[in-house]
């Protein structure tokens, strides 16, 4: 079979499977939750024996630590993914949940209902524990998935495919639902953005230029984000102590991620004071200041900003830094070099935080607090599978509730239009 | 200017645009919505004179009478366009609302709060009523539109957005908050659909090749549907009485519209009784029946039913007519041969009811009452921007709610993440 023929068919028992599992009770999804995280504590020596291969042949391309440190499966990774499981399992159901319901003159009770997606597509790189956290996000909303991870972690997935698959087998349900792609070459992922017909949507994990190659690739709908140019503005009359430790825990805290601020914006009135004693919290963090020209004024050690530091994604420890006139001129920057991702005010001032959270384009906005918290699991979605920074459909993290959608239901007494 | 650098102009400036109409109060908004009422009001004899310019060319081109109706802009057409407006103004303004708010153990309070989508582009034929009733509603959820009606209705359109633009401009609001594309080329469509850094949005309207087109060469996410083959299921032991009215509204009361039936499912224990009473009020409505073998040993004068017939939308007096065994051959014939459009069971089965309910995969299901309730006025969206029989971000009839989406708010005392 060509790759293509392989990836149809299945998309195709995908489809078959998600109109099943979109109408299975709740208890047997928690059910199949459960046993696959039971059978991945006990396979734990199974699945590392598989990862080892994956390591060996990462080691012998000359893979770079980093990614092999990705692509490691250890004990605390064994635990996580059963735990995740396990933490999933207890979420509400989404599906079948009415979000609203109201009556019309004619006496129709119309609601709105939550109902899976049908298929999701993931693609992802290296870490073979996505593999586990997105099938049971999916699973749990009730849809199929099709899982392509990244060539180089193949042993790994198969070996987890193959234990959800059984635990979907013992429960009575289609193990075509949750299926990963068996083919290391990467025309299976062409071959996936190719199946229209059966999958409704794609979330790609993992480095910009991934996302690019499925954006400009896929002729099915993706939800995803580029990256995150995040913001911290220092409003005149912040609190000084708040307003450092917020902007130092969105910096430093874990600088390799895409909720890490990029820019820091300071009212020009406070800029004086506040730079300084912020640039020894930042040297003690080891955080390389880039400034505008006020910046280096005041702070003479820093480095001279260049046009493209504003638009940049360091994610290192790296900070651009800009004074400006108001909050008006923090949101003009905002518009130009943000990315709709996370933008914070540490303010005291009630209206510029309403106005704040009004006026910003990005999919969290937060007052007087780090920009760490665009993050599933920390603003209370249980778990996510993604960020979206485009809105059509999701916008900001994306839980079990992202992954379904509503349909209408009427119930009536014979009614007919007039 | 070629036509891509013009339409590529007139996106730039609508993303700008829009930045301003979605920080735009709602009252302002309902302004502009009244004003342009008003002046279609007072500007009725321009707007017909326009119109017939069009008139006069289509029916020099032999464009069908049909078609002619659709184009003609006469007093009733001033007046639902104007009402219409009125109507929307009236609506609540979903932009700033919060549709939930939770709390999170660090004491963050978490809210979803309602923002425009961005910028919309409509592509529509003949009917210049739709550059009103989509400008309105995109103004209503603080979005920018840029419109591109049938080159048929050039003249009627640049009529309607010279005065939507002189409304924009009195009220203090950018022109470029809505645009009619000023050209006929068909290649003007191609520039739109390419304008993915701008336009967030695509809404086509009208048949079902220019639905296929747009979908094709759009690089900007599209909601639509294709077609509507709708399915009443009369369930054993359903009220015939109920069961008669429904189908007859349901397939003739307007047979030419996406929510009419196209197919009878009807319950082997009651079609014996059923068939012959409903083939006399479909025969006194001049509906022709196409049965399969069992409804036509019933029915000996129905036509005989081909496979193309079950996939069939008519948009016609024409109904495709199936005797079932049970519930669950209606809801597999339904998965087979429907359009996630629009369905109907007629039972006094409680469990039934339920169960079709849950089971059936379409935008609006409906227990008991007519399909031609599938319309954001009849369930009380207030208006319509169409109809989405894909999933993702809308599925069902879009009012203005579905024009918007919502970010993440945070308001927060200082909080960082340990």
């Amino acid at each position: 079979m060509t790759i293509e023929s392989t990836v149809g068919e299945m998309a195709k028992a995908a489809k078959a499977a998600s109109m099943k599992i979109a109408r299975c009770a709740a208890e047997k999804k928690n059910d199949v939750l459960l046993k696959i995280a039971d059978k991945i504590d006990k396979g734990a020596s199974y699945i590392q024996e598989e990862n080892k291969k994956d390591l060996v042949r990462a080691r012998e391309m000359g893979i770079s630590n980093a990614m092999i440190d990705r692509l490691t499966v250890n004990d605390s990774t064994i635990n996580s993914m059963a735990d995740g499981l396990r933490d999933v399992a207890l979420l509400d159901d989404p599906v079948g949940s009415i979000t609203r319901t109201w009556q019309r003159p004619n006496g129709l009770q119309v609601s709105r209902m939550r109902i899976p997606l049908g298929v999701i597509g993931i693609i992802y790189e290296s870490r073979p524990n996505v593999t586990i956290d997105a099938a049971g996000l999916c699973l749990k909303a009730g849809n199929a998935v099709i899982l392509r991870g990244g060539s180089e972690a193949l042993h790994s997935n198969q070996a987890l495919a193959g234990i959800i698959a059984s635990a979907l087998e013992e429960t009575g349900l289609a193990k075509e639902t949750v299926q990963v792609v068996p083919i290391r070459d990467r025309l299976a992922v062409n071959a996936l953005l190719s199946q229209e017909e059966y999958i409704d949507l794609i979330i790609p994990r993992g480095g910009e230029g991934l996302i690019r190659f499925v954006v400009e690739n896929s002729k099915i709908p993706v939800l995803k984000h580029y990256k995150g140019v995040c913001h911290v503005y220092v409003d005149k009359g912040a609190d000084f102590k708040m307003a450092q430790e917020i902007c130092l825990n969105s910096k430093a805290q874990r600088p390799g991620v895409c909720n890490a601020m990029e820019t820091m914006l300071v009212h020009k009135s406070v800029a004086d004071e506040f730079l300084p004693y912020m640039e020894k919290i930042f040297n003690q963090a080891r955080v390389e200041i880039r400034g505008c020209p006020e910046t280096c004024r005041i702070l003479p050690d820093a480095t001279k900003a260049k046009e493209e530091d504003w638009p940049a994604e360091y994610l290192d420890l790296i900070v651009a830094v800009k004074v400006v006139e108001d909050m008006d001129q923090a949101v003009i920057h905002i518009d130009k070099y943000g990315s709709n991702h996370t933008e914070v005010i540490v303010t005291s001032d009630y209206n510029r935080a309403r106005r704040f959270i009004r006026e910003v384009d990005s999919s969290v906005v937060l007052v007087n607090a780090s920009t760490r918290f665009n993050d599933g699991g920390q603003l209370g979605l249980g778990a996510e599978i993604g960020i979206s920074t485009s809105k059509l459909h999701a916008f900001g993290p994306m839980g079990v509730e992202e992954l379904t959608t509503t349909k209408f239901t009427v119930l009536g007494d014979g009614q007919i239009r007039q």
